[in-house]
């Protein structure tokens, strides 16, 4: 089976990351096809990013013209889009925020989100809440670290497990690794802690393998029908630079 | 002052009826300045047209060069997005959803949404919910026509009212009316069924007075800091037809 | 417009104070006529004095003989009443511990409410949550002063900021002043602590004005439905002294 | 031991009524005083009533000069004041509301209330839901009979089993009467029913014995600490004839 | 009236030390007869001990042939079974746990459990929740110590102390005794605290005798119908060691 | 791979019924070994029934002595046991309650659960509580068929799709057999549906493979921490022949 997984921004070296990760959950028969959207945030943080990477995201599946794929890992922790590509393609969709909190509540009774960015809290409470498995959430902590930060392998480790422990604290069982970026680092800090660390990316392939073997795809009654025909277009296309972005109102 | 209703699809004459419905609410110093996005849909239903949307409304802010403004109503009932222009703008910023349910909160005990499509349910539960007011919602119910069938006044009153008397049942004491292009709708019907009817244009404009008015803008402390700095591309730019999307995994 | 301003106590300097921060958030076509009740408690501190003062606000309504009114605004944080007076009175009645979460709700995922005494906490809980609206609160922190002592504004100043800073780590992002002998403090503070800080006097001032301006007002249907007529008596007129009541059962 | 009984209303008849239900439950070492409050409503139907209620029944305790009692039951369904008579007297205090509801959770996974005029439904939602025990109640269902209609066995008992049925069909598996005036109601309707029901006068004089013999009574830290002392003056003495009541505003 | 009140373990000194306790609050007309379960755990802590456990004293119940009674007491402080028992009984059944909760609701706003080993945590709470009335419990605190190691009473008190201050900051106004074991403690805590500290097996006991005396009992009408009849084996009578037991998948 | 999967009851013919279901999920490299208690119900419809499965799976693990395996699959729908097996064994456990639930939040916005007899509605609902997936599931409904009346294919179908019928009224966008014994209906039934429909037995050996192979397994942190060393003895032996069991009490 081939699966598509979409990183969320537009960083190539983190899609390839993130297909790594998704090769090494997935099963032998299945490819992994790893897309990047051709336009959005070059990284998702906060709700602004998270819109416009949903839209993206969308656009990118849409315009998709390569072969035949069997089902979608979207891989942007805690950003929006899922609902809409239900929508959009025939095949199971599995977002990896969603993905990693179901396989947690199978590990212990409460578990927690380690995530970059405290104000990403909120999205990511939000979306566990919509997609219906907040209630043992015990905490989503942030570390501090931008997702472009990442990349600094001892700093992320230390303070995913300064992170990890407020999580405890606070009642968790088994920790989620809040980021796509941060796929692998479940090895590491598992070890350390102590506890089952589980990575969006591995469990949303999984799920997706899951579905597809048990012939099972997206209810097209009611929520997620197919969206209705009519006019669209998928932005204007204009590129902005480094700067803030900003309304007239300010 | 100055508050900017923007449309949430790119049909200019429901920015238009919109704009009349906001003018009627607004204070005697209230300018209303309509804006229609430059892309998106030119209906939102559905949770793919959700985010389209919402990323063409936040691209709408970010270029907008007019004449400076002191709130922004988002007018799409149930749609993505206003948590993503709070981080954008420094004014305040009001959703249409929101609004008509903490209007709708003083005036009964328990009211109910009439929408449009049933499909958009789940969209405007969720919206409520994260936006703290859905406790007090008893029920959403569709009324079965899409948002551009709405012109046909009396077709939409006798739908409008049957789906009103579902709400009824379920407890609701008050009614909002579930779609931006439904304005107006409050007057006719609210008499007939005897319950006060809230618009969320009208609410949503009456709230963004009351916080500029009182001096309060979003608070910059947590979810809604300003967007970091980065590069971001606005949308492709590419036209859908009429036709259905749908990715190569059909 | 005319709204009625309730005092929940019987202290005249208070109704004053109130009127004057209902005055300042105001509508240049807005008259506030403070009202303070004939009898009850002198300031409501506990269930006991806010379930007496209630009753006495309902008779005072009920027996007001002054000039015909647009709105009630209900002057007592976290104090009970609000659903009899929308029982009782024809216009929209806006208590002000609703009031000032609903505007709250606008400006930041989560909000907090800092109050007089903590035993205040359990009161304004319910209330907020019956009223629809709890749900984004963060948090409930007494400072520890009795709704007479807030008349040393260093020492309120100081005590607001502490408590201000537990509600912000249980995550408020906006605050709330929880008593309506605070009114004016949200200037201060709010600068301090680089939050907006809402008042619920002038939140219920814009909120009546919105619905009075909007033409709606409370469901007549289920809940709010006019009192039935009966034989009532209100009151027995004893007054109390100084001492603290209690019944023959200690 | 003495258990204080008291009425919501001021009606004597009812007294006696809901004393005479409160002997058959109490043991035999019990004395109940039924005590009716010498101002309030007639009956208790609606948030005016019951705001005036609490205070009147507040006021009754206050002023007691009979023998001392070892506990109290607030003969209510549905009405205020409980908490402000926790903080009044040193003995527990009892409301027939949760009284009920706490049997009821012990008889079956989900309790159904059958009360009288639909109006009451709210009150009686907020009642189960602060008092803790709103988790497990089916359904809340009015029988359209008033309080001082119940005097009609064959029609009150007619329309109560109307109204069960509902609330079996939405769940419940016990019933509870959710009107003082309705006690003794429950051994004919339990057996039509072959469902227990619960009359919440019996089960607040047992719940209030218990707590008497365990050596139990209300908690002074927090929420229930004693009245502070202060002025205060207990109403203003004036009678309301038949007529409807009336804000000038209207 | 005789009221049987069933240890959750085979250890019969405890069965003694609870019995002890209900006779303390037994009414003067109640018997209290204690039952030890033939198998089981001998003492219940954790998941695997409480199932074990649920099996043991239903197969106790089940297989009872003396005097008859008229409610059971389950003296389990978070143990499972309870439905199971009102399932097969026809007489009024109370859990410790529950009764506990239903009691300290009355007693404070909110209420604290102290426990044995944190472990029981996650129990405690799902059988607080299930039986509908978790909403008020403000935490679940463990003292660290084993049901077998209550027997030194100074480290007790000490270690109950400790958690008792815990679960106050968490807001707690009451305090419940969580394990069967505790009975007793309730009067020397409760002094030191300023609390009322209510004993599960004293709570269970009044609330039996109370059903009992109001002609109370388990609703048979859906979820606590008798149970099926059919072949049922009631274990293999396989005794285990002081092992750990361990599947051979470890 | 090897999973055990255990039946919840001692009928043979359900354990292979089951076994069938759960190879066809299976991946290539698994192993299904199914495993039938020694003891315990014939099947399990009730809480008694339920918790006696729960010890006999439990032992039915504890004795195991065929070759180690890598997960458990607990083949009981709605029954009790789960968390006491993680505590038991090191390798993942998976509940084909939660598991079907699990996969079914994927699937659409709603789910809904169809079961066997009514009287299970409590089971099933307490079950996808504690889980932390109930918050998506809109209703669970019986068919009115026993365990042991599977057999009749037609009879079973039939009564399925009226059951399907209500759920998918209550918003149900997703279906989950709500029985082991019902393997194989979700084919048949999902086409007439046009629904997807989800099969607890194949989600459940999905999702153990997928924790196996991502190399996860139960936390040892907290709530499912190993027993503790101690004596406990697994049931008496006694058999109950066909009649219904009762107590004394009766």
């Amino acid at each position: 089976m081939r699966i598509v997984v979409t990183n969320c921004n537009t960083t190539r070296e983190m899609t390839e990351e993130i297909v790594r990760g998704a090769r090494t959950a997935a099963g032998a028969g299945t490819t992994v096809t790893g897309l990047t959207p051709a336009w959005g945030p070059e990284s998702a943080e906060g709700w602004l990013d998270s819109y416009l990477s949903a839209a993206a995201v969308m656009d990118l599946l849409r315009t998709y013209r390569g072969p035949a794929y069997d089902a979608v890992v979207l891989a942007g922790f805690g950003e929006h889009g899922r609902e809409g590509v239900r929508e959009l393609v025939d095949v199971p969709v599995v977002d990896i925020t969603e993905a990693a909190a179901h396989l947690a509540c199978l590990l212990g009774r409460r578990y927690g989100v380690v995530t970059t960015l405290e104000r990403s809290r909120g999205q990511i409470e939000d979306s566990l809440e919509t997609a219906g498995v907040a209630r043992n959430c015990a905490a989503v902590v942030g570390t501090g670290l931008g997702v472009l930060d990442l990349g600094d392998a001892a700093r992320t480790e230390a303070a995913f497990l300064a992170a990890a422990e407020q999580a405890r604290a606070a009642g968790a069982e088994v920790l989620v690794l809040g980021c796509a970026g941060m796929t692998g680092l479940e090895r590491t800090v598992g070890e350390k802690l102590g506890l089952p660390v589980v990575d969006g990316v591995g469990a949303a392939v999984k799920l997706a393998e899951s579905l597809v073997e048990l012939g099972l795809t997206t209810s097209r009654a009611g929520s997620y029908a197919r969206p209705v025909a009519k006019r669209r277009t998928w932005g204007g296309g204009a590129s902005e630079g480094m700067g803030r972005p900003g309304g007239a109102g300010e």
